[in-house]
């Protein structure tokens, strides 16, 4: 009888989903990390106890590594906690250090995983180019002092659409999965004196997209042809892609689910410029 | 005749100015401190001092607060460092942090002075209006839920252009200077969530521009009427004004010197976005 109970206020907890943004410049990334090393998720989930008046503890979409940022973070956690999700927003503002943001709070289904509910995740990568650096663009973008071509990268770009082996773009380290992965869109723009990447997949291995972006970055300046880099991603072999780009060019934009789900009504994801 | 010597190696030195952009986030504001506190012109006069190979004393236009921000700084200091003013920006950006850059150098005559000779300043002040805070350009900008009405704020500002003592919107501890000014430009724009605020005078005084947004928020929140802020500005007293805006909305964008100088033309002003 008391199992039951328990199982039944179990059933009961509230499924509480965020939409967050995070400038990482000074984070170890957004898993949770060992004092006296702080991620992202080791404030998130203190402030959150103290909103919520219990230990919290969160799943996300994105394990964001160290320096990467994110406009577009979804967290979920099951609470008893009884702060009307109007007032989330608000609260959080004022316990989280201003390089942390809870954009949107959103009520959720109870079988509702901000991980494995994800169906695509988008990144953008900035890189910017010019005679001299800039102090306020500089904390999200790489630098490149000399000049990138930009079609011979989006030619390079046009053999990562579709369904492929990304082995040649995975760093060690990573969990061991799959190394297939569905990218949707890969484009790369020029805005004044930026060049925007943005990928769209099913899932990133780790370190994936600034491995992308290493190897473009050799397309763009001529070290390497569009069709070296389709022989580097066909050969399956990390040794043969370049150097892993910087992190802090990198922002996870977006997370999208099942419609059935709500969030990405629920979650407006046009204020942050991107 | 040493003497005689001395003197005209002296009249010899270059006056070399430079454009230089800063974060301030960090620092303790332009002015040199001592140490353990930082600001922005001691990293600049030591990492300078590295470069020319003897000590650098520099002078600067602004004297901009702790945590105000500079697209557009100018400073100068003259040496018998021989580095050809092409190298500067380059053999700077790999001494200084990625918070400050030297933009641009120039070879200037003996008597342009960075300080004495400026015409006139431009100083941004940003606000950031939304439901929740942005982890990005919070760093850059005063963000205020409550939404203000922008149209009151331009009429208010109307008062402020043309020559004026100042004294309500300047704080004590300032250089006793004389309290008039000539403001050429006061206006307030809307870009999308930010409301930007655009000043432009012969100088300015001690916190004079935050005093200034200050008492313009109250303008705008409709605690003052746009009449009020004329008697306010009338009163030549500071008791009367809203309290100092914070430091990290405002940004020196650009100082202005006689053509003579050359360094208007020098220092290209649009490559930075502001």
């Amino acid at each position: 009888m008391r199992q039951k109970h328990k199982m039944m206020m179990k059933a009961r907890r509230r499924n509480i989903a965020l939409l967050v943004a995070y400038d990482g410049t000074i984070y170890h990334g957004f898993q949770r990390q060992t004092p006296p090393i702080v991620a992202v998720q080791n404030i998130l989930e203190e402030k959150l106890a103290l909103l919520f008046g219990e230990p919290i503890e969160l799943a996300a979409a994105g394990r964001t590594d160290a320096g990467v940022h994110a406009r577009g973070q979804v967290v979920n956690f099951f609470t008893d906690g009884t702060i009307p999700i109007e007032r989330i927003v608000r609260a959080a503002e004022g316990l989280l250090p201003s390089d942390i943001v809870v954009r949107q709070a959103f009520e959720a289904d109870p079988d509702f995983s901000a991980l494995h509910s994800a169906k695509t995740k988008t990144y953008t990568y900035r890189i910017l180019q010019g005679t001299a650096g800039d102090p306020f663009r500089g904390r999200y973008a790489w630098y490149i002092r000399r000049s990138l071509r930009v079609k011979p990268m989006a030619t390079a770009l046009l053999h990562v659409l579709g369904k492929h082996d990304f082995s040649s773009f995975r760093a060690a380290g990573g969990a061991p999965m799959t190394p297939a992965r569905t990218m949707e869109t890969a484009t790369v723009n020029v805005e004044g004196d930026t060049i925007l990447f943005r990928f769209c997949a099913n899932g990133f291995l780790y370190h994936m997209v600034r491995n992308l972006i290493g190897t473009l970055v050799d397309v763009g300046l001529g070290i390497k042809t569009p069709d070296e880099f389709a022989e580097i991603m066909a050969a399956r072999s990390r040794s043969l892609a370049s150097p892993t780009a910087p992190a802090h060019g990198l922002c996870l934009e977006r997370v999208e689910y099942p419609i059935s789900c709500g969030i990405n009504d629920a979650f407006d994801h046009q204020r942050l410029k991107s």
